[in-house]
């Protein structure tokens, strides 16, 4: 089920770019959860189009609807039914994508391997199919913020777009949602944000585009989570993160960096400290085997440039003729700011599953 | 099935590091595929401690025994049990960690999920684990042999060691195993490996350790492998590496640099070539929406520097109270040399499942 | 995922009898299949309330849409969505439910289960749930139309109302799908299905209820199907079948007779027939060693009476104090004649899912 | 993965009737669970062949190795590999059905389906390959033993041999073990064993075999496991049940039989009883709506006779052409006595499966 993510606390996304509706199923939810479409719909509107000036304009009011597993404001146990009717549909507008491969989309590859496909905004491949998936994150963050005494918290943020690195001194604290959201970019430092989006400003000009990189803090992490051998902690996340579009990497902790060190300067020493197990460092990025040790989780996700910029492009068409493409439409000139709500909605998926995997082994039977 | 790994073709390890045997079982292989414990041994052997100057001393001949679902020679579609024994316990020389954490090692985390841990090298979370692994994907490289015309070909080997780099451009052809063999550090390009083997040994000689990188390059993939939305070709190969001892990080294609750059820089303009759909370059690293498109796939894997080190650390012991613990034992200075072939194993783990998944999507009704 | 059927072609359900909406996802289907919704909708009207005078009264259109999935009439090999709006909403009826256990219904194992349970009309445990199943098996009945010379073709009827029992020498042919729709009962013995539906009128007229079996014929399955050990051809119709709501029983080939007898008599001996290798007989009922062998599959499923009857029937509340309910609302006296679609559409997820695993382990690589 | 059993409390098995060794993994298990080879080597006893005067005179020793997953006498939550060498092997014995196939054996339908069969004592389809299940059984049973207050208590015992059945008023008590064993069929009312035994010596005396019922009860189960809608427990039993070799049916509760009432006879009225509810009567077996209800759940098995008899057969060879056989060999006449273990076993895997993901589902996170 390649459409289905978790096991216990599983999603299943549906729908095209231009198709009737996005959606999604999530299935395994405990019951009694208090839940309403509107926490769903304000975490929809951090990943919805047109919400600033460095976004595209593309218009979609995103209004979800639960269509089922929630009676009276509880969920019940039952699968969650979400759905999202797509409002903008333009098919018009992509009439050119249904013969030339947009470079670097997947036009080619859908093509290749269904021998048919949907080509109106990217269809099945648009980001659209991730609105299932902020969706069902929202139902993972209210149950983690459950968890052990201050809940489990989850902030991603921009550190770079294109070039422009927030400086790594900038972050000592965990950074508050208020810091993240007080840009249009969301990278909580005031300065390099405001670099960032004239940067995006400029290149959009250009009918260009620029990547950047997200990383996520997750505070109040129980230590235990993660299994051994295949299903670590950074191995579903990593799974979860490179199953977004448009990403190229996952580093956890000292990530790549960390491979150009020593043991001696990267292990992380443990301590007593408030009564608990720590480690001084933190270099680990919060696992250990594969396995949460009660540190703040660390990660970093590498997002490429917008695949669709709006110069003439070489390509072919299906017939594999030589042709040429001019990008058009409403595009992100940077995916990465819409991406954070995505980032963060994965990893809580990753963390309630993760959560209600290791109680069912661990707890189910009293020893 | 923490320990379960692949949809279709499926490998479930076991074992740990000081009992009595390690195994896998590998479920879902094809039937009538030749396969002899030779061919196995051979790959285990490129694994093996004691190999050369460079890794640990310890002694095992990781001698495989095919127990099962292989007859006169050939598979039978039986699920294949393969069982490694573990020839040189010393138990007692692991007595220290029985009651103190190692630290940036799987002892606390192992300890705090389980309520309990087999102390000796790490038990579960040892890196012979990996045996199962290697062997496995013994079978699942043979099944990719007869792919296309010529055949799906892996070849990992070291860009990396602590901070010496493999210059880029040593690298314009896929290289050969032969290449990659010559030495012990498996770095293709012989004057990086001399450099890195020297490196190894002075680290070695302060008690202290490296991390570093393997790339890996896969030829005659076809286009159309790996499903979206969540089972993304990259998104299972980011899981497989992420699941591997030590590993901090995952990059395909551009990757993080790829973060840096703009989409008119970036994009992978398509031509036709030989007769079929090319890219003009391969910055997607061989795969687009998740799915294959018969380019090299190129993918790197961060390694951290290995945590036991001859040295005198800091760390807590069961309790929590401050002790110090000096590592000893045989330990690799670096343990990426020997990832190399857990590294392929995992990859070819990946296409196989993903090989037979298509093919179960796309073949197996006549449309 | 307890919402999901099938490993690779596979369907999940959502959706309660008194809420928005029911509905299914099937992922998996193989690209480029025609497939309209009038082809489903007739479909579900074989199995829609108010379809004949023995069925409940219920008024629902039940409309499908399909809202994702389809692209000018073809699959595209991503997730169809199906929905099917709730339209005969009168949660009111049900306000007594809410409070009081009904005898041989879900409520009290729901209520224990979750803590809340969405009364109205049973929730997600009403008969309403298999209209996703039935959706998504005419997809499996249209792939599977394809296979083989003839295509599979699955034919369901009633053997049993009550105690009225259809002869056995009745069946010699596999019955046309005319014969088994020519009477609301569907029982293709034309004089036992008068006697069955007037049964069905008099147990309705003294507010009670009746059960029955359905058996199901299955031909055109090439031998082959079904793995080893767990999965076997028959464990997972088992399993389809008793996945249904008032199923008590299973059985295949001989069954509880074959239990009955000797192995001299009921071993199904081989010969070599119309060029191919068939059985004399066929007390196996089409699978031996959990594999398909090439004969028709039979099997028998054992439906208990509808729980609700409209007399007054001792029962507890939610507090576990004595009290009585009435019967009352639209409900069908048997609900066996509205349960064959849904027999067939099991058996067709069943078959589908395995054609493809088959595929993939056998088919995949060419040996 | 054909050869995987479960979800969370996952059995994977593996090996051939004559091959060198059968075995299992047992992924999910709990950590600190007391555990000796001796505990599985008692229950495989009860399996093995050469037990008793009316079974196969095989001599097996079935001698167990646990080779890991249990350290110092406590499981660690890592998989627990089980290991049974097969000493009796005779592959000299099974020359004439590498190129006949017996009937109603899976000779043809390994053979069609994979192209190659461990033709010597039936490979893989063999009844060995559930020694692995039973070991799997005896931690599942230890598991359950620690669940509600009394704990989860399996009990199965043959109701019928050939066409003697015990008599239904024999059993309004949960019968002993002792009772159970004290005969070596298994039944645990004296006067219908050595009716039973009787008859089994007779048939076999007559190069003949017959078939059987296994009833099933088991008590203590807490109210509320099971999962809707596709994983309900009587569907989880009945796929585990049927994945049995010679298995032809299954029922829970009332059954086929129930399927002949009316729903004013059939439904059981709820009470409460001991300060809990109740049902008066238990013809829904334990479970409504695929849950629990915490009575009495209560199946059947139908086994067929044993496919191998001492008489001359007609068959065909792997060319279809006509030949006869002369089955021969150490076979049970009645395979049913062999199987009460093997039922308890199963039944004991899908319970745990079962509470541990109800667990995980409603209890990992405190609402």
């Amino acid at each position: 089920m390649p459409n289905t993510f978790g096991k216990i606390f599983a999603v299943t996304t549906w729908g095209e770019s231009h198709g009737i509706a996005v959606g999604a199923v999530v299935d395994g939810c405990p019951p009694r959860l208090a839940l309403a479409a509107a926490e769903i719909q304000s975490e929809l509107d951090r990943r919805r189009p047109g919400q600033s000036d460095i976004v595209t304009p593309r218009k979609e009011a995103d209004s979800v609807e639960i269509l089922s597993g929630v009676f009276e404001g509880l969920t019940t146990g039952a699968p969650i039914s979400l759905m999202v009717r797509n409002a903008d549909q333009r098919p018009g507008a992509y009439d050119e994508m249904r013969d030339k491969f947009r470079p670097s989309h997947a036009d080619y590859t859908y093509q290749v391997k269904y021998g048919i496909r949907d080509h109106r905004g990217g269809g099945r491949s648009s980001a659209r199919e991730t609105i299932g998936r902020v969706a069902a994150g929202v139902i993972a963050k209210k149950l983690l913020a459950g968890v052990g005494e201050g809940g489990v918290e989850i902030r991603a943020y921009l550190t770079q777009v294109h070039d422009i690195l927030m400086p790594v001194e900038a972050l000592a604290e965990f950074p508050t949602l208020a810091a993240v959201e007080a840009t249009a970019v969301r990278c909580p430092h005031l300065e390099t944000a405001a670099k960032m989006i004239e940067r995006i400003k400029a290149v959009r000009a250009q009918g260009d585009s620029v990547g950047g990189v997200i990383e996520c803090r997750i505070r109040g992490v129980p230590p235990g989570l993660g299994e051994p051998v295949f299903d670590r902690l950074e191995a579903d996340l990593a799974k979860a993160m490179l199953s977004l579009p448009a990403t190229k990497g996952f580093e956890i902790g000292s990530g790549f960096a960390g491979a150009g060190s020593r043991g001696s300067e990267h292990n992380d020493i443990f301590e007593t400290r408030d009564g608990r197990v720590r480690t001084v460092t933190n270099r680990s990025g919060g696992t250990q085997g594969g396995i949460s040790n009660g540190e703040e989780i660390v990660f970093r996700v590498a997002f490429k440039p917008t695949a669709t910029i709006l110069q003439l492009q070489a390509t072919v068409d299906v017939q594999g003729v030589a042709t040429e493409l001019m990008g058009r439409g409403r595009h992100d000139p940077c995916v990465v700011p819409r991406a954070v709500p995505i980032v963060e909605a994965m990893a809580a998926l990753v963390l309630a599953d993760h959560w209600m995997r290791h109680h069912a082994q661990t707890r189910a039977f009293a020893m």
